[in-house]
């Protein structure tokens, strides 16, 4: 008999999957980054749920005002993805009795600041003893069909991109959790990608209104895995030839001796949207994207052959579907 | 600076909303049952989050499935109190490393169990590793403004109602909990009462859709609490002159020479419906609820001053503002 370790995040849920009947008629398939149903003619509601723990998701150094957003900010991220907007949201506590007054006040303004931040609302929520910290937070939303993005659409010849560069939050997660160094100026940068992670949420609804998109997925888990994602949901492949990496994680490898693929490719906890493009419609989605102050790196291009292949100078190496996942990682 | 216990669930969610921006034109009001938006031409959408956390709410002798299948009935009975028919539900994991598969596949058989007992889908959630086992559900429906109930709409010379009979919870927790005995024929069924309660899902949905209540709360921090949160919200009273409480718990009290008003007022964990009908709407309210197999029972009525009293026999006991409060009261 399996423990959870074995299983792993995606074992265990296809385990209780077993157990639960299917709604007919689902607008995204299960395993997409949200849930989305049919309300009326072309209109739906679009639903998430995401769980922060205490001693998974919230490093050393890491503030409780800090965590509380950063759980809305985990929530965010997929709705950014879908290009839904967060209208209203859901907050479920479990709180360590050993918290005091000022801790509470602590998370009461990290979901104030991350509610402003996201232009959402919290609306309810409960409260519980627990014995590790959790933030469960519930994001609800409308949509239209047409507009909501699925993971399913990338077709062969898509471009696929980012909407930022990679590698800072493995790198800060290698100083806050194994204590590595790094010079002063980049590691307040490289921590602060890790302390106050960003939803491209701007980009999201932007790329979605502009509906340029065919595919779109959040890279909570880090890029390799979303791109294994995407893979499996569209059942196509992608030769990757650019892997965009932030100047202070380049820089950190360099001290460290590390290879700066291994940070771009295999963290988690960084908030970036993976896309594909139609070709045709790659220009527009780079004005609308720019039009709220973001930008969209094409990394590759989507193929017909279910791999996953990075070219760079002419070598071929493969990505490996490795990064965050519970249940076979965690704080040491 | 005050700690949790001192704060209590109350103290607790004041401080958190300090820091929030209310959501203007919001159909329920903060700390009701569930939380409900307009979202267009009198149509509303209802959600409720609430988190079954294995400390405090998995009494020893509850099997994983049972604990599955509560917190799901947990989520709704709040949408039984509104009147509003849970569509889709999300469901988000805490998981202690020591769980096996079994123990997942137990998990899954409870929350599949729910689902289909009160016709609603679960349709994602998270799955995350977690000291303590966490369940936190989030549903989602949809109602009409002038068909879902409030707290807040209690009138003096209203009948104030439940849906069944109290006490037996009480004495369940206390045979599980205290080791109290109690003959086996009583024994199984207060257990039970326990280990597999029901919300009033049809009662709350007939009552609703005969439009005769002017308030509603279900009952799961105690028939007492229950009144006081009703009072406070509705800004009345209520004369008690009957606490209809389970011939077993009666028994109960009788073999451990307990008050079974102690019983029946001041536990937790039970799932009745408490409402309020205009008398002129009695007999009509009763037709509705017999229609689906439930029934109303008369308790008292709604008066005036804020004061909650209980008259039996001539006499006349005030009645405490106490029962299951999280962060006051937990397992031995």
């Amino acid at each position: 008999m399996r423990g959870l370790e074995a299983l792993g995040e995606k074992g265990i849920i296809r385990l209780i999957w077993e157990y639960l009947d299917r709604m007919p008629d689902l607008v995204l398939d299960l395993g997409d980054d949200a849930s989305a149903i049919n309300i009326d003619d072309g209109r739906v509601a679009v639903l998430k749920t995401d769980m922060l723990v205490g001693e998974t998701d919230v490093p050393p150094g890491m503030s409780l005002r800090q965590a509380a957003r950063k759980a809305v900010v985990m929530n965010i991220s997929d709705f950014a993805a879908k290009g839904v907007k967060p209208l209203v949201m859901l907050v479920s506590l479990g709180l360590p009795r050993s918290l005091r007054e000022k801790d509470i006040r602590d998370i009461g303004a990290g979901l104030g600041d991350a509610a402003r931040e996201y232009s959402t609302y919290i609306i309810g929520g409960d409260t519980n003893e627990a014995s590790d910290l959790i933030i469960s937070c519930s994001l609800l939303g409308f949509s239209n069909k047409e507009e909501i993005i699925s993971r399913s659409g990338a077709k062969p010849g898509d471009i696929i991109a980012v909407t930022g560069k990679f590698g800072r939050t493995s790198a800060g997660l290698k100083i806050l959790l194994e204590g590595l160094s790094a010079p002063r100026e980049i590691e307040e940068r490289l921590k602060e990608a890790v302390f106050i992670p960003k939803a491209r949420l701007s980009e999201g609804l932007a790329l979605s209104e502009a509906k340029v998109l065919s595919a779109s997925i959040d890279s909570s888990d880090g890029l390799a895995v979303s791109l294994y994602e995407l893979s499996d949901a569209s059942g196509v492949g992608f030769m990757i030839d650019h892997v965009p990496i932030a100047d202070e994680a380049v820089r950190f490898a360099e001290i460290h001796d590390l290879d700066p693929y291994n940070l771009g490719l295999y963290g988690g906890e960084e908030y970036e949207l993976v896309v594909t493009v139609k070709p045709q419609l790659w220009e527009s989605a780079k004005r609308a994207i720019a039009k709220v102050g973001g930008t969209l790196i094409r990394i590759g291009r989507v193929i017909k052959e279910r791999r996953i292949e990075l070219r760079t100078n002419g070598e071929i190496r493969s990505i490996e579907c490795k990064g965050w996942e519970h249940f076979k990682m965690r704080k040491p």
